[in-house]
């Protein structure tokens, strides 16, 4: 019998909120040792990790809320599901890098920082490389959106134009992420608010920036620009608890262009918003060039993927040379049996 | 400008049929140095490849009937597209081999071809390590059935059953491989050949073990067989030149079972058939665990994506470790540009 994948791997979970339960659950399956958790939420500080993650059995670890001394103690790699900004998420990386454990998350910017967030990544990597460890973000896209893409265009042998499509469900994401999309606001209080406050680039930008240097090819223009989505019927938000009236904001449409000094010229819409009965995650790339190409997803189970992808990615970080490995610099993530 | 990506690359091209003749272009352009061709048909040797490859203009290379004599002056690597068996190809690739030169080729059974051909295998294994050269093979396979696939995988935290399904155009590959599927028979008539003269294992089989090598999973039983495919209406088969009458076979269905003894299941079905006017090449995997996932290629272009997967290929090639480099020891192929 094989030895389960991560047998040996000391982990710690670091945040235990939606996903960071899921990810406790999919370690323990694969027989990662968890050695700390570190939440901050008084309702689970203090309880069992396998409690608050709803394992029906008790994992032997308190979840902490100091994460300094949760980190001295020492481990391979902590799991980071906490927050979706590099800025939120900068401190809590250099508590781990300091405390010279390995780091894979969720955070999507740190999938490929180096342009939207200079700074951030640079100091990051120069302390990764100091204590010998290494910092890494994974999840779905980077199966889906990227390596997914570059294993496709593979086959090809000119691209003109790359032409990307994905749905994510926002009820996956609670309360905070359908706030953030807007979601039952007017069309016009959303266009009045991206008009004065602007719009965050998101995940789409960094990972066809990663697409990109993986391709060997030279960024001219990033444009971003958002669409809100509207439906002409009412519509259930499980996360806010409400109906959504006709006409009103169910989502957004990120679009991501990018052109290159070379040539290649890559769009790619991230339609984020709530779905009727019977859709799913979606995922489709269109290549056009010699010859057009074309794949799709059917359900892509993101908020899933993101989770079994991250967990499959955790031996490629701790082999990973120290510093801030964007997603450029690795393969495409394996499946890890057992 | 980037340079081109062959750019220095000294290149033999080896095989001027429908296959060699659309390589020759995307070498010259992706910039390949072409250093020498061989040919057997006597309407070709002696004409400049240009001239044989439809170019519209001359290359400056004869093609040849002598390969002992073309790669004596030397190459960084031959490109070899003659014939589907490694029993035919041995020979032409001892020959490179033992010139120094590496070898690409579009020869299905060197994806993976230790256990349908261990002793050819072992032999061309043992010559290129001894001449510091490299043979491998690739084609449509390494992008679509292979290398899309375990990327997808990489988004699993379990697999049960592996199911894949593609469709290819016999009517693109002449009238040799339309006879070989017996195009036009009786469903009897099949059967009857069959049960006497068994049916070889097609590069389905190479390509599933290569895939469970890559996922670090032991082969426990590899099962193979063949269906006739028959349509109720008329059709025309262009490379034979005829209509093929209702009931009779259209193609075949080849379909590998392989059993692992960790527990996941492989099955694939290649459906290789004249196709109804709409139609075009398909491939679709299905992966049933947690998560359920699903890929989908709608027009997957398998003559030309042989051809530029191939040309793709070459520098991974080149920069191998010298021997027999079965599909698993690489990593996808990539895009390059120019």
């Amino acid at each position: 019998m094989m030895a389960k994948p991560l047998t040996g791997t000391r982990v710690i979970v670091y945040g235990v909120g939606t996903m960071g339960v899921i990810v406790t659950r999919l370690l323990v399956e694969k027989g990662a040792e968890i050695v700390g958790a570190i939440g901050r939420s008084p309702a689970k500080v203090g309880r069992d990790l396998g409690d608050v993650a709803g394992l029906g059995i008790s994992l032997g670890v308190t979840v902490e809320g100091d994460a300094g001394r949760v980190l001295a103690r020492g481990a391979d790699i902590a799991v980071l599901c906490v927050s979706s900004y590099l800025d939120a998420m900068h401190q809590h990386f250099a508590t781990c890098l300091e405390s010279d454990v390995n780091v894979i998350t969720i955070e999507e910017e740190t999938v490929f920082p180096w342009t939207t967030a200079p700074e951030h990544a640079n100091a990051l990597d120069a302390l990764a490389r100091k204590n010998g460890v290494t910092l890494a973000a994974s999840g779905a896209q980077d199966v889906f959106w990227l390596h997914l893409v570059t294993t496709l265009l593979g086959a090809s042998h000119r691209i003109d134009k790359v032409i990307g499509h994905c749905t994510w469900n926002v009820d996956d994401y609670g309360p905070e992420v359908a706030g953030h999309l807007h979601i039952g606001q007017t069309k016009e209080e959303f266009d009045r608010f991206v008009a004065t406050s602007g719009w965050p680039e998101f995940v789409a930008r960094q990972t066809l920036e990663a697409l990109v240097s993986k391709l060997g090819l030279t960024v001219k223009t990033i444009l971003s620009g958002v669409t809100p989505v509207t439906l002409e019927e009412p519509i259930q938000c499980r996360s806010l608890g409400r109906e959504v009236p006709p006409g009103s904001v169910i989502g957004t449409i990120d679009r991501t262009t990018l052109l290159t000094i070379e040539g290649p010229e890559f769009v790619f819409d991230m339609e984020g918003r709530l779905y009727r009965d019977g859709e799913s995650d979606s995922n489709r790339w269109q290549v056009e060039g010699e010859p057009d190409l074309e794949l799709s997803c059917r359900d892509a189970n993101y908020r899933f993927t993101t989770c079994s992808t991250l967990v499959n990615r955790i031996p490629d970080v701790i082999a990973a040379e120290p510093g801030l490995c964007s997603l450029d610099k690795l393969g495409p993530p394996v499946y890890r049996h057992g």
